[in-house]
Parts: structure tokens; sequence; C-alpha cells
């Protein structure tokens, strides 16, 4: 650039933002094609006049969006089989309620200390049964029943959830607040809902209902499993 | 460091993931509470004796798990509100049959040129509806019913998908292939199988089934919708 000269070359300095959708474009008009091997991050970085971490900035962003594949050696490539990845945040069902502007409710239905079963031992990775503490409750909206959760608490991992009064609290927005996680398992399915998930979600039996099924560990003690059946209607809907 | 001095003190160079795993430690045993502001990238650079970028890729990191927030003037919080983040990777639906273990089938149900209706220009964020491809099919697993698609597919985005033979390959994986999207609409919600999703699926009728549907636009030009409706039993799994 040559300032009080006859032209001045603007020096444009690209985000990695820019970069990022430089390399996208060449993707999506084929320059790039699936399983193709891209240039080393240092040539892009030189081809874009850019600092090398711009590049790898951009390159972790395509990587998670599913269109490269970054390996150590191997350099990046566009992905072969693109697959369609969602980002799915679920906030604590108070939030949730209030997001949508509508009133939140919450009633406590059974609180019972039980050995845990089966199928309850098997989402936690336990070899044997133990007892938890096991919390029932009904999140609503303007009223109307959201959210029926059946949730299993460790009371050896969190023995301080009894001196919580669930009543007044729901066991989703203590944990959350206060028991941070390491791992996360999420299932999602649909189910037929049986008599008593109805009479709860104020349906009728059989009526389709998914379900958020949420199991939480700090290290490898286990926090907390939840079935959350959602009332009739419910979706849920990501944008990227 | 002195080597050949009575001490040698090893210098140990955190990566970015014992910086990520540092900072977390902090926020599980709450040395930063919730809503709290971290300190700035280069104080904990210089703490940690490490790059400053190296400190930046570990606070993306926290920050995509959504245990940080990170603004651009404000620096960084521990969020006030955790949300369970969950990636979710939806791949072509052969790969998925076929990383189940199981033989992938193909079956096409009806191919017809339609006047797209209400409910899917909705999807698309249309003004007027317009005639497009409608791709009916079943995709199965070991022989049996696995997924049942609904595709409406753009002839003004995608008239190459004219001269594709969708009787021997799907639609979903021709244009996952081949028609990369810049933006993406998922919706999952569950929904009792009426009479004839029950047939195509060899189901009862009223059965609860899992559906996904998925938008996708190239800018703003629409590509694709599917509603794709799973057989009982489908589960969605995320671990993190």
């Amino acid at each position: 650039m040559t300032v009080g000269g006859d032209t001045v070359t603007e020096v444009v300095r690209l985000s990695w933002k820019d970069v990022r959708d430089r390399v996208h474009g060449r993707v999506l008009d084929g320059t790039y094609a699936p399983g193709d091997r891209l240039p080393r991050d240092e040539d892009l970085a030189e081809e874009f006049g850019c600092a090398r971490s711009t590049v790898q900035r951009a390159m972790q962003d395509l990587s998670l969006s599913g269109i490269v594949e970054r390996r150590r050696k191997g350099g990046t490539r566009v992905r072969r089989d693109p697959v369609t990845r969602a980002t799915l945040d679920i906030p604590i069902t108070r939030n949730e309620v209030e997001n949508r502007g509508a009133v939140y409710g919450y009633r406590l239905i059974g609180l019972t200390t039980e050995a845990v079963p089966p199928p309850v031992t098997a989402k936690f990775e336990m070899a044997g049964s133990e007892e938890m503490l096991r919390v029932r409750a009904l999140h609503l909206a303007d009223g109307h029943p959201f959210v029926f959760e059946d949730r299993w608490v460790s009371l050896r991992t969190v023995p301080e959830i009894l001196e919580i009064d669930l009543a007044a609290q729901s066991a989703n927005e203590w944990l959350v607040r206060n028991k941070p996680y390491t791992r996360c398992d999420l299932r999602f399915y649909a189910m037929n809902a049986d008599a008593e998930t109805a009479a709860i979600l104020e349906t009728g039996e059989g009526a389709a209902l998914m379900v958020i099924e949420r199991t939480t560990w700090i290290g490898l003690d286990p926090i907390t499993s939840v079935k959350a059946v959602t009332a009739p209607g419910y979706e849920i809907l990501t944008r990227s």
C-alpha cells in the first residue's frame, strides 16, 4: 500500500468468518468436492493473506458444522458423507416455559426413596442397584400440563438434595443450577400415553408423546436420570 | 529451567484442552460461580503460562458446550442458566441403517409434480405456492420399514433432480451428496400413525411415531422439505 502515491491498494484483513465463508463457498460450488483434501492451512493462509490461526479458526467452525473433517496428520477433507448437524439447547424447564411467554407452574407429585430398577441402573451404567431419591413432578405452562418428569437422583453423589424443598422448587432447576455435570446422555423417542401419564398430562390414553430422557454424571458418579414426558403438540425446533 | 544445575524445573506446556479442563474444574468446584465474570484471557494466559490463543481456543470450547458465555466487549461469564447442549448428527438414511449393521433397502412409493400446499409453503417461508416435485419413499432396514419420507423438492433450485432415477436412488442420498445447503431447519415431534402411515410402516393405527422434519435452503432459495416419519421404537441418542 502506497499512501500519497498514484494508487492506494486497500489491504483488507479477512476475519475467520470471511475465510470460513470463502472455503464454504468453494465446497458449495464444487471447487472442493466431497472427499477432496483441502490445501494445507498455511497455504490457504498465504492465499488469503491472513494468519494461519485465522484459517485454523475457520476450519474448526466448518468441522463443527460437519462440512469438513480434520485429522491431526491427514489434514482437512470435505466430508464425503455430509451429515445434518444440529445443536440442541435444552434449557431449564421454567425458562423454556417463560421463553414462550407463558406463566410457569410446578407441582410435586411424588417423593420417595427407592431402589433403582434395572432400566434405570442400565441408563446410569451401574453394576448393581442402590437407593436413590425418586422425584415425580409436573411442569405447567399457563396452568396446562407441559412436561411430566420421573426423576432419580443419586443420594451418594448429591446428598444435599435432601435439604431442598422439592415441593417449592423443581429438582430440574436446582440440579441444573447447582450440579454441573461432565457427561450427559440424551435420548429422544415417541411413546403412547399410558393411563397414568394420560391422566397427569390431561390427554387421552394412547396419545403420541415425545419423551426426552437425560442422564448425567460427574466423572464416573451418577447425578440424575430423568424421563421427561412432554404434553401433546410439543416440538423441538433447531435452526442452523 | 537450569540444565546441569541443582534443580531442573520441568516446564509443562498446557494444551488448550488442559486449559479448558482447568477452567471447567473451577466452574465445577464453584471457584467461578454462575454469572461470574472470568479473568481476562490475557490474565489466564499469564497464570497458565500459555499463549493467549490457547486460552481463546479453550474458551470457544467451553462456550460451545454452554458452560460460559463470551461477549465481544463484556468478556467471559459463567452461564447463569446453564442449558443442556447436545450436538445431533443426522446421517444419510442409508448410512444410518448400515451403521446399525443392517441391510439397507429403498422403495419409491410416489413421484408427482404438485403445487406446494400451505403447510409446506410455510415451512419454506414462501410467499406463494409453486409446483415442486413430491417424492414419497420408504427406507428399510433388514427388509423392515425404517423411515417413511414425504418430500418436496424445488424444481426451480434443483432442476437436475428430474434427471435422477429416484426409483433406484433415494432423493435423500442424492440431495445430501449433491446439494449442500446454507440453512437448515429441523423439527422433532411425536405423532399418532394415521391409517396410511400405519400401513406403510407396517404398524397399528395410532402407534406413537417420532417425526423429523427438515427444510433446507441455499441462500434464500428453497432446496427441499421432508417429513420423515420413523418406525415405532426409533430413538435418537446423543452423548456429550
